[in-house]
């Protein structure tokens, strides 16, 4: 630990280095991190002026206690019992990847990687997302054809709005399609899981969004961008969901120089939502008709929801020429899923901390994906593709949700899932109860005994009363002598004597339900 | 990409490196890591010269594919089942920790830390452990009493043997109990849990050594080391499983300044393995009973033994005075499992492969573990302690022995658990196959359709063979016409007519098994 004098120096010229630059009016961003790094020092001196250590997880991640956990189970097994339903493999990749294999594969994202430190040997990255380790698994192994999911943490040196599930360290959760198969098929597919596992966990009604990005770059042709103004003006559309449409365009002509009448024409469609019938119309629109990128992507989008009707799911499924989607390597058909509504426990909740409705409510998008047909042939000496299409799971803003759903319920949520406790009414029967408890454990029962010599009955009644624990085996004396347990339902406070022969069935029986 | 001729020049530097490493007579080590940087170099310029892009996880990583992440599962699922059986909680914490909660806790292994770059904002490292962020995560939420377990990756900049199940990433399966409670009793516990595991996973015979630090201590204390050199001469013992004694004899003279009187003794002593009987003998030993602190850990280890008695596991449990185990942070009970048989399957696989007996045959310790009843204090600001103990289950080399096993065994690890394809006899009937697996889906059958319009009868029913697919539910203009589905078994080749309305609890019927 470094010297108090030491410390108070680097908070005074840290001090200056935020006075600076708030004076020259630098971004939020900036002057957000540099008090971040104040506060730091200031909490190394503690208190009392002492050094101390400073007691917390990384900035933006978190831990996960036990009753986090069971909620993050629950909802794992629901998206898992999903992908396998749907008759996905798994694979797992290292949390790192060497630094060229992230490289030129995420725009202007690319400064929110992670690196490691140069220890000497390879330069490592931490993982940004799920795909592009997919894809390079795929070209390394020489896979053409592959159903996969992976669920595993990525991460992001981004700015964390832990309140509303956004972390630098999280969860991904995918699915994904690769081979070459008929249009729209695994697409379709896709979709319908996203409809599957966002109804299972029953978080309210949604949306979910479908474009194209052939449609987009048709659309930004006869709009008159300039080709290489695609990206730039597609990240912008990205913010429809965030700006409005003046501040949209505002960008497009001031910072991207794009003329306002092509800006205008622009503002036209993405105002358009719709299903088939939009698509339809769009094949027929003088305009859009003369590209033939933009006509690949409408008669694909008519051949999706043909097959989402068959699937039953087109009423929540719209047509939004505004979605536009950050990443660089999407092709194809693109989606995003939206909550559409203020569940009532945000609502409870604003009631309760005066929090902003919109921060609680807008836990923003909970799916997304499309299809990347151009991935792994990057990383092909050969540069033979492999097309791909798949969805992403934002597991973190969905535990957000039920976290909350789970404060606001009466109902306790278990962290283990123990059937029994053996327990004793008198005092020196410690060695009986281990005795009993690993005939349980080697029966498969799930057991605890309380690791005191002489512990209380009362203490280990109420030891299973917080912990939810449903039945307990008591030994006396008496009990001992007779051969029998005496088994108590914790609800009930009901006993009653089991012989030690009939035990293990008696409690498989009552547990079983 | 870099430049041909950039590379090139690379590429002769590197290779002045490594001559000039071998000529000065450098380290193994060192001419290894600057060889592989010459590798690296070389290809990429590929077979045609051409700059190409270096296909491969880090050193020391690897992807796991469909087949091993079932056999993984299935090892995790084994290893949960007993922590739940034995109560146990589960958190997660970040794969990264402030670097100064890392400091200071691994003694020399600290150098094999992974930092991450300095981006700006907090000093950040890879976990090295699980049990670190564990005694963070218990002082910084003051929490006093848990039983949890935790199954995560952790990272060290070893030097990877991978054959042997030796990463830089790995998995680590940790179960601890935190608490004040009566001597010997979650200790007993933990080498229960390792029985139990190392039993049901059926890697052939094992033992489990135990020893304490405090008669390691008291050993070394009444053999005559001085009190600062009882960390440096703990570490040379834990290398006896790995050296004779006479080298380690030599490592303590020689390297660490030791008399050779005072070696000759603990010679002795380490010699010496048994059970409780040893710990009674060595309470009498007229030189080790005057040691307080080894009569401490002697009583502990007969009442340890006493309680591993009434849990009927005493025939694997070793009191083994040569154990010391690396990490400094233990404090009490110490123990390590090893397997003590080559398999038949290391034995099988050496005859072909004609590799070493001893790489295939020692895997070396599968778990390890003990008691560190001061790490929590390290962490508290005022030193509050909370006495733990626990057991670490070394995956990896678990995973290469199943793995090895799978390989040799004729039956086939299925990676889905599909129960039927939705197939077609004639063509166009997409949109029929579509309609039907939705409907299947969503009664939570796990279907698999072909992504093809009109994909060959036979061509998905040799899908079904590879994947292992038990159903085929085969649709045809007569069966469309007739309101049925020919179901297929696909092992017997028998087709049966089932009603459309019949369809799904037949399918539940027949997969139930």
């Amino acid at each position: 630990m470094e010297d108090k004098a030491q410390i108070q120096e680097a908070i005074k010229s840290q001090g200056e280095v935020v006075r600076k630059l708030k004076s020259e009016k630098a971004s939020k961003e900036q002057i957000d991190e540099e008090v971040a790094k104040l506060l730091a020092l200031k909490a190394q001196l503690g208190d009392d002026g002492k050094t101390q250590f400073v007691l917390k997880t990384p900035k933006g991640t978190r831990d996960y206690n036990p009753k986090q956990m069971a909620i993050r189970e629950k909802v794992f097994n629901t998206i898992i019992r999903c992908f396998k339903r749907h008759g996905a493999e798994t694979i797992d990749t290292p949390v790192f990847e060497l630094k060229e294999t992230l490289t030129g594969k995420y725009g202007e994202d690319s400064k929110l990687i992670y690196d490691l430190k140069d220890q000497g040997g390879e330069l490592l990255s931490l993982r940004y997302d799920l795909t592009v380790p997919f894809a390079r698994y795929l070209a390394m192994n020489k896979i053409t054809n592959i159903k996969r999911y992976h669920i595993a943490k990525v991460y992001r040196r981004d700015n964390p709005a832990m309140t509303r599930g956004r972390y630098r360290e999280f969860y991904q959760c995918d699915f994904d399609i690769a081979g070459q198969y008929d249009a729209m098929i695994p697409d379709a597919e896709c979709l319908k899981i996203v409809h599957e596992i966002l109804n299972e966990l029953d978080l309210g009604d949604f949306r979910i969004k479908v474009n194209d990005r052939r449609i987009l770059d048709g659309m930004f042709a006869v709009c008159g961008v300039p080709d290489d103004k695609f990206r730039t003006i597609c990240s912008t559309v990205d913010k429809l969901d965030k700006m409005s449409w003046e501040d949209v365009k505002k960008e497009m002509v001031n910072e991207k120089g794009l003329s306002e009448e092509a800006a205008d024409q622009i503002g036209e469609y993405v105002s358009m939502q719709g299903g088939m019938d939009l698509a339809e119309r769009l094949l027929q629109d003088h305009k859009m008709s003369q590209s033939k990128q933009a006509c690949a992507g409408l008669s694909d989008i008519k051949l999706l929801f043909k097959y989402l009707q068959l699937f039953h799911v087109t009423d929540k499924v719209v047509f939004d020429l505004s979605l536009a989607r950050g990443l660089d390597y999407y092709t194809g058909v693109i989606y995003e899923a939206v909550l559409t509504q203020a569940s009532a426990v945000s609502a409870a909740n604003e009631a309760q901390n005066g929090a902003n409705a919109e921060e609680s409510v807008s836990v923003g998008s909970v799916a997304g994906g499309g299809r990347y047909d151009g991935l792994v042939g990057m990383f092909d000496p050969k540069g033979r593709r492999v097309p791909c299409v798949g969805v992403s799971i934002g597991i973190e803003r969905i535990f957000s949700i039920m976290e909350q759903k789970a404060e606001a319920s009466p109902e306790k949520v278990r962290t283990t899932e123990v059937q029994i406790m053996v327990a004793s009414a008198q005092k020196n029967l410690l060695e009986e109860r281990l005795q009993l408890i690993s005939e349980l454990w080697n029966a498969g029962i799930k057991a605890e005994v309380m690791y005191k010599k002489n512990p209380k009955l009362l203490s280990q009644l109420q030891y299973c009363e917080e912990a939810g624990i449903p039945l307990v085996a008591i030994l006396g004396e008496q009990e001992l002598k007779d051969g029998v347990v005496k088994l108590r339902v914790v609800a009930t406070r009901e006993e009653v004597d089991i012989s030690r022969a009939d035990l293990i069935s008696e409690i498989k029986r009552r547990t079983e339900a």
